[in-house]
């Protein structure tokens, strides 16, 4: 079957490295707080759509260069060109910001956002889209799509953040657009943990190689399962993971792991 | 099309007021901590129907007088002839009651809850019903239908405060129905913030204000989609952003936002 | 119609006793912290099933022996076979451990955990199973799937632990398989309440002699509509209880709790 090498690709508009099977995906303008724009939005969207076929990355670590996550659309590249847009060109646009999300959950290698400074608009989608989130005290959180005269529906979020954080909190954030700081953040448990500006993308790295270096297959399976249950009935999710579990009792990681137990040692996975 | 004058309306069963694009709505028997009766359900549900049509109404601010909030259905005036009804006369109340919280979430205007005192039965599902809550220390909020025998199924109660708040604790308060005092309301999210007594009010009005003075148009979306999302599957939820927003995109409060930022004022939005 | 005697019933695999309309369910191998075997969960499943059919019961405690309450399915007993088995088989055992659950939600009595110890792998699915948790603060939870090469889907985790406590945190236990302490899942909402390792089975106790005096059968229809509303749109949900609780509204306790009120007493149910 067709095999991405991920170690190969090279990135045009954001950072990319792989390194011991984590690939760490950087958003880097920082002179500009790292905004999307038209060009990082598809080549973002493409290449976690590519993922599902790398067999060299086991987890991925997301962040911004220069002290900040990702300030959003940028207002001249983005929203100027937007208001000028016909309906089938802001419906291309919206959707292809929605694929991003939808490629992220797709990928099936975990994603850690590590978060500081700012993360505003489309860059707290990206935040929702990841699989766990790592924060800094300074960081602000802000899903501003309101103060742009738009709605809080945007990539997902209506869906996303009342599913990570409860509604009641969701719609506060979503109606106002106001800069949550790190520490309600991790209170609230949008973040993990909270870290030090400094440490927050080694701390992602750390939880990234220590994912990908445990039973893959699993946490592939766990991330499909946790978009496939997103809104089925508790009885057929139940069956659901009664069938996903059963396949991933065929893995060797499995086998691997009853062996170290029962010679009391600790389990190496291989992701198969 | 039909047009309501919201500001032109004479409530029966409590008070109305509109000031500046905001309506203040007050359960106002505060002799009986604002209990609501077959009339003033009635009137809640045809009222908030017809908010669809109002243009005089941007923002909902939804509170009780003396102190409370709301008692929830009157054991005289509503139990009382609720054990004497049959089947056709219950189903008929309690779709009456369903159909409040209906209304709630169809109005395109967000409600903010501003709740002091007692917070209780039905009460606590109108709180629940409004897409923001601002609450006090000395409120106690208690789902008590299982005090009165029934079940916690209310309203919508099964659905809305497990998505408000997380499924563990809303489980807890239902089958219980203990009183929740309001520093516990507040750190688990169903009170977006805590005020004195004498402040909870204002502070209800500033936030409806607030937003009346944003991009409606775009609260209204995300209030719509927040209910159309409810339980939908994850990428149908992206895709249907993905329309809701390109819609956003075509309104002229998008463009003045543009025009603001790049000359570096503050929007000034007018909902269209 | 098919009764149950639950007071008769004779338990092979684990403590049964009923006392006072409460049943309490001991997992007790205490020598192996409360494993689960093929034989307990296939037991489990089975009672728990036939509950639907016991009029003497009106909750449930679910707790373990000896300070711990389950570590999940035994290395030897139970990993060490599935390695050897065939899809069918393996099939067939996921499918009976995740029918213990959906039998947890099935039964019309609510089940209060009493959480000591260790609780790990499935024992944390019992866990989720249940409406309410009581904890220690010694008390460990550890979805450890992932620790034994698998995924984190087991027995409904996907779905169950995310509506339970929400996405975010939910995803990083799962993914993890980390010891939460009993201190954050207090915290977070997974426990209800902390008690001292003493007291914790003496207040799961009291809490479900509490619902057994309680109104039972809204009780059973509580459980049953959590279940119902679990992915039905908002809409459906309101229209759901409207009829549900119009049920209830035929009940004698609902009748009884009028005339204590309008006498100034206590209401006295009893489950009809």
């Amino acid at each position: 079957m067709r095999e991405f090498k991920a170690v190969d690709y090279k990135a045009q508009h954001f950072g990319w490295t792989v390194d011991n099977k984590v690939a760490t995906l950087t958003l880097n303008r920082p002179e500009k707080k790292n905004p999307l724009t038209f060009d990082s939005y598809g080549e973002l969207r493409d290449l976690l759509n590519n993922l599902a076929y790398a067999k060299d990355v086991k987890a991925i670590v997301l962040t911004g260069a220069g002290g900040n996550f990702c300030s959003g659309g940028d207002v001249h590249e983005i929203i100027g060109p937007l208001i000028k847009m016909d309906m089938p060109g802001l419906l291309e646009f919206t959707r292809m910001t929605g694929d991003v999300v939808k490629a992220m959950r797709t990928a099936p290698q975990p994603i850690i956002a590590a978060i500081d400074g700012v993360c505003a608009g489309a860059g707290t989608m990206l935040a929702c889209g990841s699989d766990i989130r790592l924060g800094t005290a300074r960081s602000k959180v802000a899903f501003l799509f309101v103060r742009v005269g738009l709605a809080g529906a945007d990539m997902g979020a209506c869906t996303l953040l009342p599913r990570l954080i409860g509604m009641s909190r969701a719609a506060e954030l979503l109606y106002t657009g106001r800069a949550m700081p790190g520490s309600e953040a991790e209170r609230i448990g949008f973040y993990s943990s909270l870290h030090a500006p400094e440490d927050v993308l080694a701390a992602a790295v750390a939880l990234a190689k220590n994912l990908a270096d445990g039973p893959t297959f699993g946490h592939a399976m766990t991330k499909k399962m946790l978009w496939q249950e997103w809104s089925a009935a508790l009885g057929e999710c139940i069956e659901a993971e009664a069938q996903a579990q059963a396949i991933c009792m065929q893995t060797k990681d499995f086998e691997r792991a009853y062996h170290a137990f029962a010679t009391k040692k600790s389990p190496v996975f291989e992701g198969d």
